[in-house]
Protein backbone atom coordinates (compact mmCIF):
# COMPACT_ATOMS: atom_id res chain seq x y z
CA UNK A 1 0.00 0.00 0.00
CA UNK A 2 1.58 3.64 -0.97
CA UNK A 3 0.61 5.97 1.27
CA UNK A 4 1.87 9.55 0.59
CA UNK A 5 3.61 11.18 2.92
CA UNK A 6 2.93 14.89 4.34
CA UNK A 7 6.63 17.13 5.06
CA UNK A 8 8.25 15.92 8.24
CA UNK A 9 6.30 12.89 8.50
CA UNK A 10 7.90 9.66 9.27
CA UNK A 11 6.48 5.99 9.24
CA UNK A 12 7.00 3.89 12.60
CA UNK A 13 7.02 0.30 12.65
CA UNK A 14 4.66 -0.97 15.87
CA UNK A 15 6.02 -4.01 16.42
CA UNK A 16 3.13 -5.99 16.46
CA UNK A 17 2.11 -8.16 13.62
CA UNK A 18 4.44 -5.66 11.00
CA UNK A 19 1.88 -2.60 11.44
CA UNK A 20 3.26 0.76 10.96
CA UNK A 21 1.71 4.36 11.99
CA UNK A 22 2.70 7.92 10.51
CA UNK A 23 3.99 10.19 12.73
CA UNK A 24 4.74 13.69 12.56
CA UNK A 25 7.35 14.86 15.34
CA UNK A 26 5.66 18.57 15.38
CA UNK A 27 2.36 16.99 16.72
CA UNK A 28 2.32 14.83 19.09
CA UNK A 29 4.09 11.13 19.18
CA UNK A 30 2.55 8.27 21.20
CA UNK A 31 4.13 6.92 23.86
CA UNK A 32 4.84 3.75 26.07
CA UNK A 33 1.64 4.89 27.41
CA UNK A 34 -0.74 3.96 24.48
CA UNK A 35 1.36 0.30 24.41
CA UNK A 36 0.54 0.07 27.76
CA UNK A 37 -3.22 0.75 27.81
CA UNK A 38 -3.62 -1.41 24.64
CA UNK A 39 -1.97 -4.36 26.57
CA UNK A 40 -4.61 -3.90 29.60
CA UNK A 41 -7.65 -4.19 27.64
CA UNK A 42 -9.22 -7.40 27.84
CA UNK A 43 -10.65 -7.84 23.97
CA UNK A 44 -14.53 -8.59 23.39
CA UNK A 45 -15.45 -10.57 20.27
CA UNK A 46 -17.72 -8.98 17.75
CA UNK A 47 -17.30 -5.55 20.61
CA UNK A 48 -17.47 -2.65 19.17
CA UNK A 49 -14.60 -0.03 20.44
CA UNK A 50 -14.56 3.81 20.75
CA UNK A 51 -10.75 5.69 21.78
CA UNK A 52 -11.63 9.20 22.83
CA UNK A 53 -9.26 11.49 21.95
CA UNK A 54 -7.14 9.04 19.64
CA UNK A 55 -3.99 11.18 18.15
CA UNK A 56 -1.71 8.94 16.00
CA UNK A 57 -4.93 6.41 15.78
CA UNK A 58 -1.92 3.65 17.77
CA UNK A 59 -4.84 2.29 19.91
CA UNK A 60 -7.30 1.50 17.80
CA UNK A 61 -4.72 0.17 15.23
CA UNK A 62 -3.10 -2.15 17.91
CA UNK A 63 -6.17 -3.44 19.36
CA UNK A 64 -7.55 -4.47 15.50
CA UNK A 65 -3.90 -5.83 15.23
CA UNK A 66 -4.70 -8.10 18.35
CA UNK A 67 -7.62 -9.30 16.86
CA UNK A 68 -7.75 -13.04 15.87
CA UNK A 69 -8.29 -13.10 11.88
CA UNK A 70 -11.94 -14.13 11.81
CA UNK A 71 -12.82 -11.14 14.24
CA UNK A 72 -15.71 -9.04 13.99
CA UNK A 73 -14.88 -6.47 16.34
CA UNK A 74 -15.16 -2.35 15.18
CA UNK A 75 -12.77 0.08 16.15
CA UNK A 76 -13.57 3.47 15.95
CA UNK A 77 -10.90 6.35 16.58
CA UNK A 78 -12.43 9.90 17.57
CA UNK A 79 -10.14 13.02 17.35
CA UNK A 80 -10.80 16.79 17.83
CA UNK A 81 -8.09 17.91 15.55
CA UNK A 82 -8.33 17.85 12.08
CA UNK A 83 -4.99 17.06 10.53
CA UNK A 84 -4.02 14.46 13.08
CA UNK A 85 -7.47 12.77 12.37
CA UNK A 86 -6.53 13.12 8.75
CA UNK A 87 -2.99 11.39 9.73
CA UNK A 88 -4.49 8.73 11.68
CA UNK A 89 -6.98 7.79 8.80
CA UNK A 90 -3.21 7.56 6.04
CA UNK A 91 -2.57 5.19 8.80
CA UNK A 92 -5.06 3.13 8.65
CA UNK A 93 -5.05 2.89 5.03
CA UNK A 94 -1.25 1.90 5.17
CA UNK A 95 -2.24 -1.10 7.43
CA UNK A 96 -5.72 -2.02 5.30
CA UNK A 97 -7.68 -1.65 8.35
CA UNK A 98 -10.45 0.32 6.07
CA UNK A 99 -12.77 -2.46 7.19
CA UNK A 100 -12.02 -2.62 10.57
CA UNK A 101 -10.89 0.69 11.88
CA UNK A 102 -12.54 4.21 10.92
CA UNK A 103 -11.33 7.65 12.62
CA UNK A 104 -14.08 10.25 13.03
CA UNK A 105 -12.93 13.37 13.48
CA UNK A 106 -14.91 15.16 16.34
CA UNK A 107 -15.06 16.49 19.76
CA UNK A 108 -15.03 14.65 22.82
CA UNK A 109 -17.50 16.55 24.45
CA UNK A 110 -20.32 16.26 21.48
CA UNK A 111 -20.21 12.16 21.71
CA UNK A 112 -23.92 12.24 22.89
CA UNK A 113 -24.75 14.20 19.04
CA UNK A 114 -23.16 11.96 17.17
CA UNK A 115 -22.99 8.43 18.60
CA UNK A 116 -26.14 6.31 19.79
CA UNK A 117 -26.33 5.81 23.37
CA UNK A 118 -25.04 2.74 25.37
CA UNK A 119 -23.24 1.43 21.71
CA UNK A 120 -20.00 0.54 22.86
CA UNK A 121 -18.64 -2.47 24.33
CA UNK A 122 -15.35 -1.04 25.04
CA UNK A 123 -14.10 2.32 25.57
CA UNK A 124 -10.45 3.35 25.69
CA UNK A 125 -8.49 6.83 26.71
CA UNK A 126 -4.86 8.32 26.59
CA UNK A 127 -6.38 11.78 27.42
CA UNK A 128 -4.45 14.85 27.96
CA UNK A 129 -2.92 14.55 31.78
CA UNK A 130 -2.14 17.92 32.69
CA UNK A 131 -4.82 20.62 34.01
CA UNK A 132 -5.68 23.71 32.26
CA UNK A 133 -3.51 25.32 30.18
CA UNK A 134 -1.64 27.48 32.38
CA UNK A 135 1.44 29.25 31.30
CA UNK A 136 0.68 27.96 28.14
CA UNK A 137 1.29 30.24 25.44
CA UNK A 138 0.76 28.74 22.39
CA UNK A 139 -2.69 27.01 23.61
CA UNK A 140 -3.58 26.18 19.82
CA UNK A 141 -0.47 24.25 18.97
CA UNK A 142 -0.93 20.21 18.43
CA UNK A 143 1.50 19.04 20.84
CA UNK A 144 -0.15 21.25 23.73
CA UNK A 145 -3.92 19.79 22.83
CA UNK A 146 -2.81 16.71 23.45
CA UNK A 147 -1.00 17.63 26.54
CA UNK A 148 -3.17 20.05 28.25
CA UNK A 149 -6.70 20.04 29.23
CA UNK A 150 -7.54 22.48 26.75
CA UNK A 151 -10.25 21.17 24.14
CA UNK A 152 -11.08 18.30 26.67
CA UNK A 153 -10.77 17.81 30.73
CA UNK A 154 -10.84 14.45 32.42
CA UNK A 155 -14.67 14.75 33.43
CA UNK A 156 -15.67 15.11 29.59
CA UNK A 157 -13.64 11.86 28.93
CA UNK A 158 -15.23 10.19 32.03
CA UNK A 159 -18.74 11.56 31.11
CA UNK A 160 -18.50 10.53 27.33
CA UNK A 161 -17.10 7.20 28.23
CA UNK A 162 -20.18 6.25 30.41
CA UNK A 163 -22.43 7.59 27.70
CA UNK A 164 -20.80 5.30 24.84
CA UNK A 165 -20.98 2.37 27.41
CA UNK A 166 -23.61 -0.80 27.14
CA UNK A 167 -23.92 -1.96 30.87
CA UNK A 168 -21.61 -3.98 31.35
CA UNK A 169 -19.42 -2.50 29.03
CA UNK A 170 -15.66 -1.42 29.86
CA UNK A 171 -13.86 1.91 30.13
CA UNK A 172 -10.09 2.01 29.87
CA UNK A 173 -7.33 4.77 30.99
CA UNK A 174 -3.96 5.75 31.33
CA UNK A 175 -3.87 8.85 33.83
CA UNK A 176 -1.39 10.05 36.10
CA UNK A 177 -1.93 8.90 39.69
CA UNK A 178 -1.82 11.90 41.36
CA UNK A 179 -5.04 12.27 40.04
CA UNK A 180 -6.14 9.34 41.33
CA UNK A 181 -9.01 9.73 43.61
CA UNK A 182 -10.05 12.71 40.86
CA UNK A 183 -10.79 9.57 38.23
CA UNK A 184 -12.15 7.14 41.11
CA UNK A 185 -14.94 9.86 42.43
CA UNK A 186 -15.51 10.82 38.17
CA UNK A 187 -15.59 7.18 37.33
CA UNK A 188 -18.27 6.76 40.43
CA UNK A 189 -19.84 9.42 39.98
CA UNK A 190 -20.88 7.97 36.32
CA UNK A 191 -21.88 4.98 37.23
CA UNK A 192 -18.40 3.71 35.65
CA UNK A 193 -17.39 1.26 38.75
CA UNK A 194 -13.29 1.02 38.98
CA UNK A 195 -12.82 -2.93 38.91
CA UNK A 196 -8.88 -3.05 37.71
CA UNK A 197 -6.06 -0.76 38.08
CA UNK A 198 -2.26 -1.14 37.81
CA UNK A 199 0.26 1.35 38.71
CA UNK A 200 3.43 1.83 36.07
CA UNK A 201 6.88 2.76 38.27
CA UNK A 202 9.67 3.65 36.19
CA UNK A 203 11.76 2.32 39.13
CA UNK A 204 11.13 -0.78 41.83
CA UNK A 205 11.74 1.92 44.35
CA UNK A 206 10.39 4.88 42.70
CA UNK A 207 6.73 6.33 42.91
CA UNK A 208 4.90 5.38 39.79
CA UNK A 209 4.41 7.86 36.85
CA UNK A 210 1.54 5.97 35.38
CA UNK A 211 -2.04 4.30 36.45
CA UNK A 212 -3.90 2.63 34.11
CA UNK A 213 -7.74 2.04 35.32
CA UNK A 214 -10.36 -0.02 33.81
CA UNK A 215 -14.68 1.22 34.97
CA UNK A 216 -17.18 -0.91 33.95
CA UNK A 217 -20.74 0.52 33.39
CA UNK A 218 -22.86 -1.12 36.59
CA UNK A 219 -20.42 -2.91 38.35
CA UNK A 220 -20.20 -3.81 41.73
CA UNK A 221 -18.05 -2.39 43.77
CA UNK A 222 -14.52 -4.75 44.20
CA UNK A 223 -11.70 -3.72 42.25
CA UNK A 224 -8.33 -5.90 41.51
CA UNK A 225 -4.96 -4.21 41.53
CA UNK A 226 -2.50 -5.68 39.54
CA UNK A 227 1.03 -6.55 40.46
CA UNK A 228 3.09 -2.78 39.72
CA UNK A 229 4.30 -2.35 36.61
CA UNK A 230 8.43 -1.84 36.66
CA UNK A 231 9.32 -0.25 33.30
CA UNK A 232 13.11 0.05 34.22
CA UNK A 233 15.79 -2.25 36.01
CA UNK A 234 18.60 0.33 35.74
CA UNK A 235 19.09 3.67 33.19
CA UNK A 236 17.93 2.57 29.81
CA UNK A 237 17.92 -1.63 30.66
CA UNK A 238 14.17 -2.45 30.34
CA UNK A 239 12.68 -4.90 32.86
CA UNK A 240 11.66 -8.15 31.81
CA UNK A 241 8.84 -7.58 32.74
CA UNK A 242 7.93 -4.52 30.67
CA UNK A 243 9.95 -6.51 27.16
CA UNK A 244 7.84 -9.47 27.84
CA UNK A 245 4.46 -7.40 27.29
CA UNK A 246 5.97 -6.05 24.47
CA UNK A 247 6.78 -9.18 23.51
CA UNK A 248 3.41 -10.45 24.25
CA UNK A 249 1.86 -7.50 21.67
CA UNK A 250 4.08 -8.72 19.16
CA UNK A 251 2.83 -12.33 19.12
CA UNK A 252 -0.71 -11.59 19.66
CA UNK B 1 6.31 -2.48 86.31
CA UNK B 2 4.52 -5.84 87.71
CA UNK B 3 1.04 -6.28 85.53
CA UNK B 4 -1.23 -9.06 86.24
CA UNK B 5 -2.10 -11.44 83.27
CA UNK B 6 -5.07 -13.49 83.16
CA UNK B 7 -5.09 -17.42 81.88
CA UNK B 8 -3.67 -17.32 77.82
CA UNK B 9 -2.14 -13.78 78.05
CA UNK B 10 1.24 -13.77 76.89
CA UNK B 11 3.41 -10.31 77.05
CA UNK B 12 5.47 -10.12 73.19
CA UNK B 13 7.96 -7.41 72.72
CA UNK B 14 7.31 -4.78 70.23
CA UNK B 15 10.87 -4.67 69.13
CA UNK B 16 10.46 -0.77 69.52
CA UNK B 17 12.35 0.66 72.46
CA UNK B 18 11.70 -1.81 74.86
CA UNK B 19 8.07 -1.62 74.22
CA UNK B 20 5.56 -4.58 75.17
CA UNK B 21 1.99 -5.72 74.60
CA UNK B 22 -0.18 -8.07 76.27
CA UNK B 23 -1.97 -10.35 73.92
CA UNK B 24 -4.39 -13.27 74.19
CA UNK B 25 -4.31 -15.44 71.17
CA UNK B 26 -8.55 -16.16 72.10
CA UNK B 27 -8.39 -12.76 70.70
CA UNK B 28 -7.30 -10.98 67.73
CA UNK B 29 -4.09 -10.69 68.14
CA UNK B 30 -1.86 -7.78 65.65
CA UNK B 31 -0.33 -8.16 63.07
CA UNK B 32 2.19 -6.39 60.33
CA UNK B 33 -0.78 -4.44 59.29
CA UNK B 34 -0.56 -2.41 62.69
CA UNK B 35 2.86 -2.10 62.65
CA UNK B 36 2.80 -0.60 59.19
CA UNK B 37 0.21 1.70 59.18
CA UNK B 38 1.97 2.91 62.49
CA UNK B 39 5.18 3.28 60.29
CA UNK B 40 3.23 5.31 57.72
CA UNK B 41 2.22 7.90 59.56
CA UNK B 42 3.70 11.65 59.83
CA UNK B 43 3.90 12.28 62.90
CA UNK B 44 2.47 15.91 64.34
CA UNK B 45 4.60 17.66 67.07
CA UNK B 46 1.82 18.14 70.40
CA UNK B 47 -0.67 16.33 68.37
CA UNK B 48 -3.96 14.78 69.65
CA UNK B 49 -4.49 11.05 68.18
CA UNK B 50 -7.39 8.89 68.05
CA UNK B 51 -6.97 5.32 67.07
CA UNK B 52 -10.43 3.69 66.18
CA UNK B 53 -10.84 0.13 66.86
CA UNK B 54 -7.47 -0.17 68.58
CA UNK B 55 -7.76 -3.99 69.75
CA UNK B 56 -4.70 -4.66 71.59
CA UNK B 57 -3.61 -0.98 71.62
CA UNK B 58 -0.73 -1.09 69.48
CA UNK B 59 -0.85 1.49 67.59
CA UNK B 60 -1.16 4.36 69.65
CA UNK B 61 1.51 2.35 71.82
CA UNK B 62 3.77 2.43 68.74
CA UNK B 63 3.00 5.75 68.29
CA UNK B 64 3.81 6.72 71.49
CA UNK B 65 6.79 5.20 71.37
CA UNK B 66 7.64 6.68 68.42
CA UNK B 67 7.56 10.18 69.95
CA UNK B 68 10.42 12.57 71.03
CA UNK B 69 11.04 12.37 74.70
CA UNK B 70 10.20 15.97 74.96
CA UNK B 71 6.84 15.62 72.65
CA UNK B 72 3.36 16.20 74.09
CA UNK B 73 0.95 14.28 72.18
CA UNK B 74 -1.81 12.74 73.27
CA UNK B 75 -2.94 9.30 72.37
CA UNK B 76 -6.42 7.52 73.13
CA UNK B 77 -7.87 4.42 71.73
CA UNK B 78 -10.98 3.70 71.24
CA UNK B 79 -12.12 -0.31 71.58
CA UNK B 80 -15.53 -1.66 71.90
CA UNK B 81 -15.01 -5.23 73.34
CA UNK B 82 -14.47 -4.51 76.98
CA UNK B 83 -11.93 -7.34 78.16
CA UNK B 84 -10.20 -5.96 74.73
CA UNK B 85 -9.91 -2.82 76.10
CA UNK B 86 -9.25 -3.86 79.70
CA UNK B 87 -6.09 -5.67 78.63
CA UNK B 88 -5.15 -2.81 76.17
CA UNK B 89 -5.25 -0.56 79.56
CA UNK B 90 -2.49 -2.98 81.32
CA UNK B 91 -0.36 -2.94 78.08
CA UNK B 92 -0.44 1.15 78.62
CA UNK B 93 0.87 0.83 82.09
CA UNK B 94 3.01 -1.98 81.52
CA UNK B 95 5.04 0.17 78.90
CA UNK B 96 4.52 3.14 81.85
CA UNK B 97 3.06 5.28 79.56
CA UNK B 98 -0.21 6.55 81.55
CA UNK B 99 0.19 9.67 81.02
CA UNK B 100 0.49 10.07 77.12
CA UNK B 101 -1.87 7.19 76.16
CA UNK B 102 -5.12 6.01 77.16
CA UNK B 103 -7.91 3.58 76.20
CA UNK B 104 -11.34 4.40 76.00
CA UNK B 105 -13.83 1.68 76.02
CA UNK B 106 -16.64 2.88 73.74
CA UNK B 107 -18.33 2.34 70.48
CA UNK B 108 -16.81 4.16 67.08
CA UNK B 109 -20.16 4.90 65.98
CA UNK B 110 -21.03 6.61 69.39
CA UNK B 111 -17.91 9.01 68.76
CA UNK B 112 -20.08 12.51 68.38
CA UNK B 113 -21.62 11.70 71.85
CA UNK B 114 -18.41 11.07 73.62
CA UNK B 115 -15.47 13.11 72.10
CA UNK B 116 -15.37 16.91 70.89
CA UNK B 117 -16.05 17.64 66.86
CA UNK B 118 -12.15 18.28 65.30
CA UNK B 119 -10.29 17.60 68.33
CA UNK B 120 -8.12 15.70 67.10
CA UNK B 121 -4.81 16.19 64.68
CA UNK B 122 -4.42 12.42 63.41
CA UNK B 123 -6.82 9.46 63.27
CA UNK B 124 -5.82 5.86 62.70
CA UNK B 125 -7.70 2.92 62.16
CA UNK B 126 -7.13 -0.60 61.47
CA UNK B 127 -10.33 -1.79 61.00
CA UNK B 128 -12.60 -4.88 60.38
CA UNK B 129 -11.87 -5.92 56.73
CA UNK B 130 -14.53 -8.26 55.80
CA UNK B 131 -17.98 -7.19 54.77
CA UNK B 132 -21.48 -8.41 56.84
CA UNK B 133 -20.69 -11.19 59.36
CA UNK B 134 -21.94 -13.85 55.88
CA UNK B 135 -21.60 -17.25 57.46
CA UNK B 136 -20.49 -16.65 61.14
CA UNK B 137 -21.62 -19.08 63.44
CA UNK B 138 -20.52 -16.96 66.31
CA UNK B 139 -20.63 -13.34 65.29
CA UNK B 140 -20.00 -12.44 68.86
CA UNK B 141 -16.70 -14.09 69.14
CA UNK B 142 -14.08 -11.53 69.61
CA UNK B 143 -11.68 -12.58 66.78
CA UNK B 144 -14.45 -12.09 64.41
CA UNK B 145 -15.77 -8.56 65.96
CA UNK B 146 -12.39 -7.35 65.01
CA UNK B 147 -12.28 -9.28 61.46
CA UNK B 148 -15.83 -8.69 60.16
CA UNK B 149 -18.01 -5.63 60.11
CA UNK B 150 -20.28 -6.40 62.94
CA UNK B 151 -20.21 -3.73 65.41
CA UNK B 152 -18.84 -1.27 62.77
CA UNK B 153 -18.26 -1.06 58.79
CA UNK B 154 -16.11 1.15 56.81
CA UNK B 155 -18.44 4.20 56.53
CA UNK B 156 -18.37 4.15 60.49
CA UNK B 157 -15.22 4.49 60.89
CA UNK B 158 -14.68 6.97 58.00
CA UNK B 159 -17.76 9.24 59.51
CA UNK B 160 -16.64 8.76 62.55
CA UNK B 161 -13.08 9.92 61.57
CA UNK B 162 -14.26 13.09 59.39
CA UNK B 163 -15.96 14.08 63.03
CA UNK B 164 -13.07 14.22 65.03
CA UNK B 165 -10.55 15.54 62.78
CA UNK B 166 -9.50 19.70 62.86
CA UNK B 167 -9.27 20.99 59.09
CA UNK B 168 -6.09 19.67 57.77
CA UNK B 169 -5.95 16.78 60.21
CA UNK B 170 -4.87 13.49 58.94
CA UNK B 171 -6.81 9.76 59.04
CA UNK B 172 -4.71 7.33 58.30
CA UNK B 173 -6.09 3.44 57.81
CA UNK B 174 -5.11 0.32 56.14
CA UNK B 175 -7.71 -1.57 54.65
CA UNK B 176 -7.98 -4.42 51.26
CA UNK B 177 -7.01 -3.25 48.57
CA UNK B 178 -10.38 -4.54 46.77
CA UNK B 179 -11.89 -1.87 48.95
CA UNK B 180 -10.28 1.02 47.20
CA UNK B 181 -12.46 2.19 45.25
CA UNK B 182 -15.40 2.03 48.47
CA UNK B 183 -12.82 3.72 50.65
CA UNK B 184 -12.11 6.45 48.06
CA UNK B 185 -15.66 7.24 47.70
CA UNK B 186 -15.98 6.89 51.43
CA UNK B 187 -13.22 9.37 52.77
CA UNK B 188 -14.47 12.25 49.81
CA UNK B 189 -18.09 11.92 50.83
CA UNK B 190 -16.93 12.99 54.06
CA UNK B 191 -15.25 15.45 53.23
CA UNK B 192 -11.38 13.66 53.50
CA UNK B 193 -8.99 13.91 50.47
CA UNK B 194 -7.04 10.74 49.63
CA UNK B 195 -3.52 12.48 49.22
CA UNK B 196 -1.01 9.61 49.67
CA UNK B 197 -1.18 6.00 49.56
CA UNK B 198 0.74 2.80 49.73
CA UNK B 199 0.18 -1.07 47.93
CA UNK B 200 2.04 -3.46 50.38
CA UNK B 201 2.56 -6.51 48.39
CA UNK B 202 3.42 -10.12 49.92
CA UNK B 203 5.69 -10.42 46.43
CA UNK B 204 6.82 -7.98 43.38
CA UNK B 205 5.02 -10.12 41.33
CA UNK B 206 1.56 -10.44 43.08
CA UNK B 207 -1.01 -8.21 43.48
CA UNK B 208 -1.32 -6.56 46.81
CA UNK B 209 -2.88 -7.70 50.02
CA UNK B 210 -3.01 -4.31 51.86
CA UNK B 211 -3.20 -0.66 51.16
CA UNK B 212 -2.70 2.58 53.22
CA UNK B 213 -4.45 5.46 53.04
CA UNK B 214 -4.43 8.90 54.10
CA UNK B 215 -7.06 11.14 53.63
CA UNK B 216 -7.05 14.95 54.65
CA UNK B 217 -10.24 17.19 56.10
CA UNK B 218 -10.55 19.45 53.45
CA UNK B 219 -7.03 18.60 51.27
CA UNK B 220 -7.23 20.02 47.92
CA UNK B 221 -7.33 17.11 45.53
CA UNK B 222 -3.65 15.79 44.63
CA UNK B 223 -2.71 12.44 45.95
CA UNK B 224 0.99 10.71 46.02
CA UNK B 225 1.29 7.35 45.83
CA UNK B 226 4.34 5.79 47.47
CA UNK B 227 6.61 2.88 45.62
CA UNK B 228 4.94 -0.18 46.57
CA UNK B 229 5.97 -1.78 49.33
CA UNK B 230 7.18 -5.69 49.08
CA UNK B 231 7.15 -8.26 52.03
CA UNK B 232 8.85 -11.39 50.82
CA UNK B 233 11.54 -11.60 48.33
CA UNK B 234 10.97 -15.78 48.80
CA UNK B 235 9.01 -18.06 50.98
CA UNK B 236 9.71 -16.71 54.67
CA UNK B 237 12.58 -14.15 53.73
CA UNK B 238 11.48 -10.61 53.79
CA UNK B 239 12.88 -8.03 51.78
CA UNK B 240 15.70 -5.95 52.72
CA UNK B 241 13.09 -2.89 52.26
CA UNK B 242 10.60 -4.56 54.98
CA UNK B 243 13.51 -4.97 57.21
CA UNK B 244 14.25 -1.67 57.24
CA UNK B 245 10.71 -0.51 58.17
CA UNK B 246 10.49 -2.36 61.21
CA UNK B 247 14.32 -1.37 62.19
CA UNK B 248 12.97 2.41 61.57
CA UNK B 249 10.64 1.46 64.00
CA UNK B 250 13.44 0.18 66.37
CA UNK B 251 15.56 3.24 66.13
CA UNK B 252 12.97 6.14 66.19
Amino acid sequence: MMIDLLPDERIDDLQCKGHQIIQNPNMFCFGMDAVLLANFVKHRRDGMYMDLGTGTGVIPILLAAKEPSDGTCQFIGLEIQDACAEMAGRSVRLNDLEQKVRIDHGDIREVSCNYRKAFFDIVTSNPPYISGNHGLTNPDEPKNIARHEICVTLSDVIEAAAYLLKPGGSFYMIHKPFRLAEIFEGLLANGLEPKRMQLIHPYIDKEPNMVIVEGVKGGNSRIKIEPPLIVYKEPGVYTEQLLATYEGEAKK
